[in-house]
């Protein structure tokens, strides 16, 4: 039982929660029951396991975690990439929030069968906030790293200004669904990368945009649900 | 120039960070000028607006700010509240995440004519991580608060394990898309009270559930665009 805040391990841990040491040392916490589960389900063996009042005291616990609340458990596991590719993927440009990244990450497992890559300036998928937002995910279907150009398929840009709707989309494997944070969206260098633009119909007079892993989500349910049904 | 923190303006901004002070005085604060915009798009009056080097000394606004980087403007509002009904809408239980409840807002804004009613258990819709995740919409189209008896229209309850699949749901509004927390779903309670269940189809060896944001906002592009092609 680990009793002292100088344990190497809880050091580990508190090293964690700055996105540096997580790239540096290709690690990254998750925490509580239902993520510990999920990784054990993907067959992610924790570098660390720490369990409150059986490998380390409940407040040395509670000091380490993320959670307001504390934690009753937390391990800490080796970062995993997947390489691009898949019928239908995802890949984000400049989404800062690591809510969304770990929303879309979950939504791509559910929905698609190819990873989430990140492009330049997303929010690290390994943050503790991503984790906990891909709700697991993040073990069984980790993200790719890399630039549009390298992928395969089709690049359909979401572009709330395109004229395409997407239920009009040729829903052709394999494609890439391109989305950019929130306020700029896709910005034009990926823009111009993109084979084409559809957009989400909105009600007229409301907004013209949806949250980026709102919309992601959205694309993959329909064009999933297209691919089945012409596939 | 407000050069001191004891200032009555920023006492009552700091008050707001509390839900029970926010629900007490029924006013809440949106912060930075997208959200500040969209307020004065839906025709929302601050009862306080402070901008940074005009109103306030920008360290003492940067003390008040719930943004970790500080923010340039600041507004105190009014809480409203809509009135339930719309030929689609939304009924959340028990969805403690401000940033689910935020977006909920902003995607129902969007997508269908009516709020969203905020069941028991919910985050508070206007704690500054939901107004934010709202994306302004929370000025456009307030949330309602209620019981999902009290709704008029049927109730479609977002089940992972329903029989029946989302697409093939018989559009006729009104219709209520009701969801539950991410761990429990709708509880039994609500279900009961559910005039039909049904699920968005995933992929097979995949996770049975999205986040709950996501899995309301397909609802609404999906029954949208089915009444828009039947109506």
């Amino acid at each position: 039982m680990i009793t002292s805040p100088h344990n190497e391990k809880l050091k580990l841990v508190r090293r964690m929660h700055e996105r540096r040491h997580r790239e540096r040392e290709g690690l990254f916490v998750a925490e509580g029951e239902d993520l510990i589960a999920a990784g054990a389900g993907a067959g992610a063996e924790p570098v660390v396991l720490l369990r409150s009042g059986e490998d380390v005291e409940a407040e040395l616990l509670a000091a380490v975690s993320s959670l307001g609340s504390g934690t009753r458990v937390l391990g800490v596991y080796r970062q995993r990439w997947s390489e691009p590719g898949g019928a239908l993927s995802v890949y984000l440009h400049a989404v800062g929030d690591p809510g969304n990244v770990g929303a879309a990450i979950r939504s791509a497992h559910a929905l698609a069968d190819g990873p989430v890559m990140l492009g330049p300036g997303c929010a690290d998928p390994y943050s503790p906030k991503a984790v906990r937002a891909s709700m697991g995910s993040i073990f069984a279907r980790p993200p790719a790293r890399g630039r549009l150009a390298e992928l395969p398929g089709r690049k359909l840009a979401l572009d709330p200004h395109a004229e395409l709707a997407l239920a009009d989309v040729e829903a052709e494997p394999p494609l890439v669904v391109t989305a950019g944070a929130e306020r700029e969206g896709v910005p034009e260098e990926a823009l111009a990368e993109a084979d084409l633009r559809a957009r989400i119909p909105m009600r007229a007079g409301g907004p013209d945009s949806l949250n980026v892993a709102m919309a992601v989500t959205v694309a993959l349910y329909e064009l999933r649900n297209r691919m089945a049904r012409h596939g």
